[in-house]
């Protein structure tokens, strides 16, 4: 949700995107910040924020919430939940990083299921940036490459 | 441990840094890498990057590992903890980014307490960043800054 405003990030983000392009078809997509967010409430901004993501994601998508409140693996177990899905033939798996204030409950009706990076709250533009780096990592796992050690 | 490679990440860092500094005397310093590791096994690797440590950490430094088997912490527990050694007049407070494999038992010996940003493996390069921003994070919740969400 919303823009990449820290080049850093982008910077970050596009190093882990190529390496992840090796692997499979990955692309990234940024909804545009919803407008008049000053006077608005958390929760119909959340509300709006809702109705982009839904719009944007096709019927038949698999779609994973980056949430809180969600379960929290490690990284092995989390290159295993990817496997399972490429072994059932998922054709498309969408990870969703949600606004500041995190999803509206269409979002959570929606989602088939949700899991959490961390116990810490971390800006949702450096999430972006972790969890890209987590999704090669558990790509480098599948594919039994150096990269990760235990 | 260890020079930071990425530029995006030195970006990142430098970026918290300066914020950090408007709170507080903050210092990083990166240890030199070990030279000739590729005939070294982790176990040495782990020594020798202990040693580093030792000689480089004052003797009345108090010492917080980052380490995949401390506790995890939510954001404001965490500033909670940095709050708590402000209070108790604690000079210096150094969190140690571990190398590839860990710490050796030196290093545990010699650290107060450690914790855990995450059940996911990050890299150490990436930690870094991310230690970085929620260190910003304490301070800006400490200060009851509105950088921080809920």
């Amino acid at each position: 949700m919303g823009k990449t405003n820290f080049s850093f990030v982008k910077e970050g983000i596009d190093l882990y995107s190529k390496r992840l392009k090796h692997y499979i078809k990955f692309n990234i997509f940024e909804l545009p910040d919803i407008k008049g967010v000053k006077n608005m409430s958390a929760e119909v901004l959340k509300y709006k924020e809702g109705e982009q993501f839904i719009k944007k994601i096709s019927a038949d998508a698999k779609v994973i919430l980056l949430d809180e409140n969600g379960k929290q693996l490690n990284s092995r177990v989390f290159a295993k939940e990817i496997e399972k899905n490429m072994i059932q033939s998922v054709k498309e798996l969408v990870f969703v990083v949600g606004g500041a204030y995190g999803f509206s409950e269409t979002m959570y009706k929606r989602a088939n299921s949700k899991f959490s990076l961390s116990s810490m709250t971390f800006s949702h533009q450096i999430i972006r940036l972790i969890f890209a780096e987590q999704l090669y990592r558990a790509f480098s796992i599948i594919n039994n490459e150096p990269y990760h050690n235990d």
